[in-house]
């Protein structure tokens, strides 16, 4: 089918813009001072942003729910690599509708936490909120954790065969589980490789919100750490490039299955 | 296919006593003086009213598991605007059933924590056991915080396609998994969006149980906090409002898709 | 289908043991000194023993995986309320595998964690790795905890329509996914209902490793508390009772539905 | 259909070593000095060592997903109880993949958390990203407690019908949560099992990551205590077996049913 750009930019948009909504709220909630949920945890903030995957994917579908540059260009490489025909045309609607949707969706979390962000006297936690950072700061190793995370899921997300859409033969009932996977999956890379660098995993989920800090009048802020503001970008992008590539034969060994019988 | 009013009502009834129960029934476990499960943390609270969803859903797919009237407003909005038509004669049923079977599902809950209520010296942890209260008092900002994490709910139950019940194309064996992602989202949401107000997210969930801690003889209980309770009724209302206005668009969109290609 | 009573008697046998190996175990992990898991949470044991329900339920599916009195005698009283035959041949073959099955389960555990036992000073802390012990002691209000609490257990899983195993129109690679939503139950139940009595919500559950608590010679051990033995009992089969009676005009509802239309 | 070795052998390279990265990352993520999760708790340890084998299950499927010799002794021991044939040819491909898989997953692992471990300073929580170790050592009962462990895995798994893929009944937007049943259950054995010996529960898991840390140049380690290192080897692979012999009862018992009357 063909896609319709405007309607790739709006799907985009609108299923990035809630899974920055529900994924720094969860930071928000955990980290700013006087919430109900704070100190809940890592494991909260993981299932946090794994359902916030789960619902920006669920409006998302018509655009294959990306909602992440990282997908989106791993995708690329895996068409590339394969030889397969690419819309070159919805490159941009995808990458501009996750980017503002992105921006959009830290303001509504700084919207939805606006007194706990005037009440909260640090300013890392704030940004902190926002966009990652590194426990220890390190460009190449920070790099390489990015990249490993980011790796695992694109890989994991071309093995699904399902990129935020549900076939037309998943009963209409259960359609909305097929976002269920990808959740899972987000769920694991936080708890498990999430702990060096805040797993940004997503250039935009880490630079829009990052323009947010930067541009919104929030009070006592500090730095936006620009100095750090390409590593969750080129990390996640390589990572995703080299599951695309990666992937073919992943997805031929799946296909070719399964095989069980020993 | 016609609708038995007097079956919405019970259906409704049911499910959302089922889900104030079990919902009310997680915060006392984590609040109250003395339960198992003192001090079990935000994210157990996230799970609990998650699956208290999950459970009412389940048992009032009859009625479409509204069980909360700004699902039921959201629908009608949503009606509205696209000119459906609407069955105006249900609809005192469904607020009716929501609000009673929360205002029972309460009672239940302090029936079975009923030694811990007695137990507990500090009425705002009572109080904060059947109904929601802000962590910073302010009418403006709480109240958004409610329309925001409603308009979120309301916005993706309509994306899902699906309010509570499993169609017929879905096998038998893994029909009430068609629960499950409602309850997903609102373990979400409350995980990201309850730290400022507790989220309310549903006026029955929050004024059934204020009244019934009105009325109810609780040991030691103190004011019912009725200055509050008109927030976590008008904020839900409206971001459901909002959310059925736009939701359209969103499942035009949706129908459109998937179009996953570039 | 003719039932076949030993293979009723095997698979509830096995399906019970499962269910407390893996239930009791949780708490031994979260209670007993030196575990890894010690100090583990409330959330982790309900979600413990949610999934040692699915595991039970995976491999009792022949028998239709009650592995809990509370719902032989909760569809023992559905069926007599509506009129239903009922194989009154196999009913002491169901209760008869849930409590052998139950003792197994706790002996297992014990072996399991035999080191902890030994390990272990308080004999409170080891008796509640077999069995439930109120918060507060109250005969009158801890039955009442334990009767709501099996009342929802039971009336939910009638709601279900599924009592542990898959229908012939249930994809084979998902059929195991027809126990997720009883777990996710008695996830919820134990998290929003367990506070006051630790939701022994099955008599098997309780008296069979309380039976194995006061054969086994486990090391430094106290009393087996017979005297609160009968509650847990006598709860969940007032509860599974009342949920059987109430359950046709639910299931009736549910029939008839969904009627989704406002 | 026949099985390619060599595709057998790079499916359960790919499988295991997913496995292994996300599982050691989660505890890595949990001990280690100045990580984000630090100090997350043991149900964020077993919900990451879940969601490790829902992603391995999911990129594996061409070889049946067993990502762990127990899986692959017990297929074996079932096949030669119930007299069906057996691909011999494949066992070292199983056996290798797995173990290369598992070493290649920790090197990542070690990669992705460089820095932390050069941070920490205590030899023993570095051994413990890597490799289990018991709370308590004792021979009889640590193997006691490992066979007990991955008994109850791989006679589940068993049941399930299902060791990784989706038949082609099952909805291509659903197939891959045919891997989450698997997920779960390694979620609720670490919960309930894993306290005494950290539920290592498959030879390559353990095997494969106490190479690697014998001979990567990881700063400051201590010893890889190859004292212990059979009983996470022999305890599941006997457990498997004995899953393996004890299976093809119950596989019977619930080919069966379901037989739900009483």
């Amino acid at each position: 089918m063909d896609l319709d750009i405007g309607l790739v930019f709006l799907s985009e948009l609108v299923g990035t813009a809630l899974l920055v909504l529900l994924g720094c709220g969860v930071v928000a909630n955990v980290v700013l001072k006087g919430t109900k949920g704070f100190g809940g945890g890592f494991l909260m903030i993981n299932f946090g942003w794994g359902l916030a995957v789960f619902s920006g994917v669920v409006v998302s579908i018509y655009s294959g729910a990306h909602i992440n540059p990282a997908v989106t260009f791993g995708l690329l490489s895996n068409a590339l690599a394969t030889g397969a025909d690419y819309q070159w045309a919805a490159l941009p609607a995808y990458l501009g509708g996750q980017l503002l949707g992105a921006f959009l969706g830290a303001v509504l979390c700084w919207l939805a936490y606006k007194q706990h962000f005037d009440a909260e006297e640090d300013p890392g936690a704030k940004l902190g909120t926002f966009s990652t950072g590194p426990a220890i700061r390190s460009t190449g190793w920070n790099l390489i954790t990015e990249i490993i995370g980011t790796f695992v899921l694109v890989f994991v997300v071309i093995a699904f065969g399902f990129q935020g859409g549900a076939d037309s033969d998943t009963p209409a009932g259960l359609a909305s589980l097929g976002a269920l996977p990808v959740a899972l999956l987000v769920v694991g890379i936080g708890a498990s490789l999430g702990g060096p660098t805040g797993y940004a995993i997503n250039p935009a989920r880490d630079l829009g919100p990052r323009i947010a800090h930067a541009v919104l009048p929030i009070k006592g802020k500090g730095s936006s750490d620009w100095g750090y503001a390409w590593i969750p970008v080129a990390g996640p992008i390589i990572g995703g490039v080299l599951a695309g590539l990666a992937a073919p034969a992943l997805v031929a060994m799946i296909a070719a299955g399964p095989a069980v019988g020993a």
